[in-house]
């Protein structure tokens, strides 16, 4: 049987594996043709050796090389749009328009410009002088960067192209991509495109290298080898905490995205006011990519009341009416049938949905579930349960006590909304229920659903644990997403022609913001 | 029998004790007469409720009011300083003067002063706005810190005085101190003069606690707590990898500083043409604190040739004619002397040194050890055991390829020194190992030995695994040290008069460096 090669050292080569596996098309359950392989440990090794290499190869590599690779590779897979996109689209199921074509693909090539950009103009740095004490420190690469990236985003958070890929290469870490067995031949393709602009760029061989599957104890010799210099992960809990545990022993810094229920809360006047619109604003983020995001909405928060009585109805309908996409596998139909009885365990109440739809492929009925204050105060550990994918659950309060108690027992979140009147009348409560929502969740919103994470230098697409393992880092905006993949070096008394470029006195580079005795200046 | 009292909720309060200690005069062997107490549980869980409800009001609280608490305590140190360097005097037997009165207190008073300031000008918070989309961000505090001080520096590394007290607090965060049982009276002088001043500027009750002692297993326990914000650490080896394991499974960031060895690299140049004045500083360097500093210098490796020899038999003669200062405790005399025999089992031979000094109170001679390269790289885990105290080994190398393959078998230190000719005669020699010294350490000297760590924005005192536990942070630095203390919030659409102030267009604090659309900007 023929199987595909993997990605080492700048080329195509067999792997050796000791297994193979086909990913489904998940509309249809019908098996593509395509074997990858599951590679053997001496492919990751031959993978280190290139990336130890390439790490120090590259950290003599100038920025504008790097941006140019990042911008040839945007280029390359806009050119090689049609055939990603319809790869991604037979492998998730996921529309290829607007979503793959119109939404995920522009951006995923602008997230790769926005790195390349960031590269050249190396304020992510943080160059920092103390002229005085003749003390000088920056931030440079980590090494080598192992990225695992997940089921629900074929290319913005692919390992070989999306958010961590593009944050660590452009920081001057080679990238070790292990690819989601859900949709390996979308990643041949992306990482083909890559090998390209590398090669065209002249970067190192090692650059850029992608495997499509381990086992799960390769999986954690590999992120605490001693040539890795850290780990992105985004993906589910367990793995995550499995990866977290072996990579922190060893010490390797390991930033995961695991879970989020990202509440919403919607104050009474604001319901009052539009309640309409905000259950169609609702349903649009819940549905969207069958609620197959890290920041979906999986939990409502809204008073005992005609209104909200209105608006669940009103959602509960919506929800019944439309069409209930594809999920990304079968294994997420299982997981979803499991968290949705779990829920039911608990003692939240179907409104809608609740069963797998029958036919091809994989389908959930999309779901509303509710509970009330009392339920969830009881039982917030169960009834917070992350289900990934169209299911959603509104716990009614009775009054702000209550909203509080519960916003307190949350564990961390990437994202909280809150929906309050225009006219002031939610003010009050607002002030009260702000400060215990700001602790629990990464980026607090008004009036706006959670999906929709903006490439932006502000947002953080980040949060407590078990959000994120870390509450000072995002995965999503740029520069501050590639601090993770850099470690602070400090130059004390070291000569001026020994330098980095950026530490020197008279800077090359003009477009550089530097800390320079305290003050920011640039040029 | 009276036992000390622990600082909770703003009170001195009695312990619930499981046991009870003394400190010893480590220059006399004597024990001291105050009775401590080893805490149970519930000190801890009444501590982590009043940090609890500290960190939610400091929250509220002006950065202003940070500020002047921590120039008030500096005051108060400084107004107590004759009783507080009596009593470090008597429970580390540090030299009175200089070492503590006219350099660790100052260097304290000063880290607060400093981290005061960055509490009042409010740029560690990296405000950053996008105003077209209405994303904001800001680094808030994380929440409660639990502060490990270490043995060695009684007042510029205390939990509740030193780098990371002073760093969690400016950021706005509540600490609970853990005393080092070394030298609990002077922490129990220091905790008094933070108490009143956090009184007289109406702090939160909870925002300084300090406890005395606790067992290993209440350790691993309050590290976990879920009302724990971070942890800071500054101690052995061992112990901070048992809290690191505790802490990182229940996701709490915590920043380790550990080991190092610091290793000083001679080049043959510069051997030539000082060689007297290098041994002078490396001896001065060496048994500075009887070499109880985490930057001592462990590590000397220099060319097989007749210079080498030279100032090793200087270096040994000044080690065997100066003093051997009085080390910290009975336990560090320990640990030298299991070091030392594990060097010596490992190959490496005495040139001076090597025993225990009898007589009153702890002292171990001042020893130099030395080894060939083929025999550290034969034992590289061996022979760079980290031996805490006034012992350093010499290693020979026959050219630059052993120099590149012994520096390629460090683990991660907090510094590297390299001394080369002012003439050049080095320069190529620097530059070929230059790129493998750099990716071991944190900071990299120039002519200069580790020893002196400046207070500076620019300084890391951090370093890659097992120096410290994450490359990107520093212990030792303002604002730098403060980031390690907070969590990114970004605000999604925020309606401008909810938002913090710093975040609102119009800026109230003209000191701030904000980052506005890509600029960096003040005023």
């Amino acid at each position: 049987m023929e199987v595909a090669e993997i990605l080492i050292d700048g080329k195509w080569q067999p792997a050796e594996a000791e297994a193979s596996f086909h990913a489904e098309n998940p509309a249809t359950g019908e098996v593509l043709p395509i074997a990858f392989p599951v590679s053997r440990w001496s492919d990751c090794d031959r993978a280190l050796s290139a990336a130890a290499t390439a790490a120090a190869q590259l950290r003599n590599t100038a920025p504008e090389r790097i941006a140019s690779f990042l911008e040839a590779y945007a280029n390359n897979i806009e050119s090689a749009s049609a055939a990603i996109v319809a790869a991604a689209h037979e492998e998730t199921a996921l529309p290829v328009s607007p979503r793959l074509k119109d939404v995920e693909l522009p951006r995923t090539t602008n997230q790769l410009r926005q790195a390349a950009a960031a590269a050249r103009e190396e304020s992510w740095k943080r160059a920092t002088l103390d002229t005085e004490k003749n003390i000088r420190s920056v931030f440079a690469p980590i090494g080598p960067v192992v990225v695992f990236g997940p089921n629900n985003f074929p290319f913005a958070f692919n390992g070989v192209s999306g958010g961590d890929f593009a944050a660590a290469i452009a920081a001057g870490n080679p990238v070790i991509a292990k690819a989601h067995p859900l949709h390996p031949n979308t990643t041949r393709l992306l990482a083909e495109e890559a090998r390209k602009a590398a090669a065209e760029c002249g970067l190192a061989a090692g650059t850029v290298q992608m495997i499509y599957n381990i086992s799960n104890e390769n999986g954690l010799k590999l992120v605490s080898d001693s040539r890795v210099g850290a780990i992105g992960f985004t993906g589910s809990r367990s793995a995550g905490l499995h990866l977290k545990r072996a990579a922190e022993e060893t010490g390797k810094p390991i930033y995961l995205e695991l879970s989020s229920i990202n509440p919403v809360i919607f104050l009474p006047g604001a319901l009052a006011d539009e309640g309409e619109r905000l259950a169609r604003e609702l349903v649009d983020s819940c549905l969207a990519g069958a609620g197959q995001f890290c920041t979906s909405p999986n939990l409502i928060l809204l008073w005992d009341s005609p209104e909200s009585e209105h608006l669940l109805a009103d959602v509960a309908k919506a929800f019944s009416e439309r069409p209930s996409q594809h999920l990304l596998s079968s294994a997420g139909q299982k997981h979803i049938q499991e968290g949705v009885a779990a829920l039911i365990d608990a003692k939240a109440k179907v409104m809608t949905g609740g069963a797998p739809i029958d036919g091809a492929g994989y389908r959930y009925a999309n779901t509303l579930l509710r509970a009330t204050a009392t339920q969830f105060i009881d039982q917030p550990h169960a009834l917070q349960r992350e289900v990934f994918g169209n299911v959603t659950m509104a716990v009614t309060v009775s009054d702000r006590v209550e909203l509080k108690e519960i916003l307190a027992q949350l564990e961390g979140n990437l994202t909280g909304s809150i929906y309050s009147a225009k006219s002031g009348a939610d003010d009050d409560i607002y002030a009260a229920i702000e400060p215990v929502l700001r602790r629990k969740v990464g980026r607090l919103l008004n009036d706006k659903m959670p999906t929709g994470v903006a490439v932006s230098p502000a947002m953080n697409h980040g949060g407590p644990f078990p959000a994120t393992s870390h509450p000072g880092f995002t995965s999503v905006g740029i520069p501050a997403s590639l601090t993770r993949f850099a470690a602070l070096q400090c130059y004390d008394g070291v000569r001026e022609d020994r330098l980095p470029a950026i530490l020197r006195k008279a800077i090359s580079n003009p477009q550089t913001w530097r800390s320079i005795d305290g003050a920011w200046v640039r040029g």
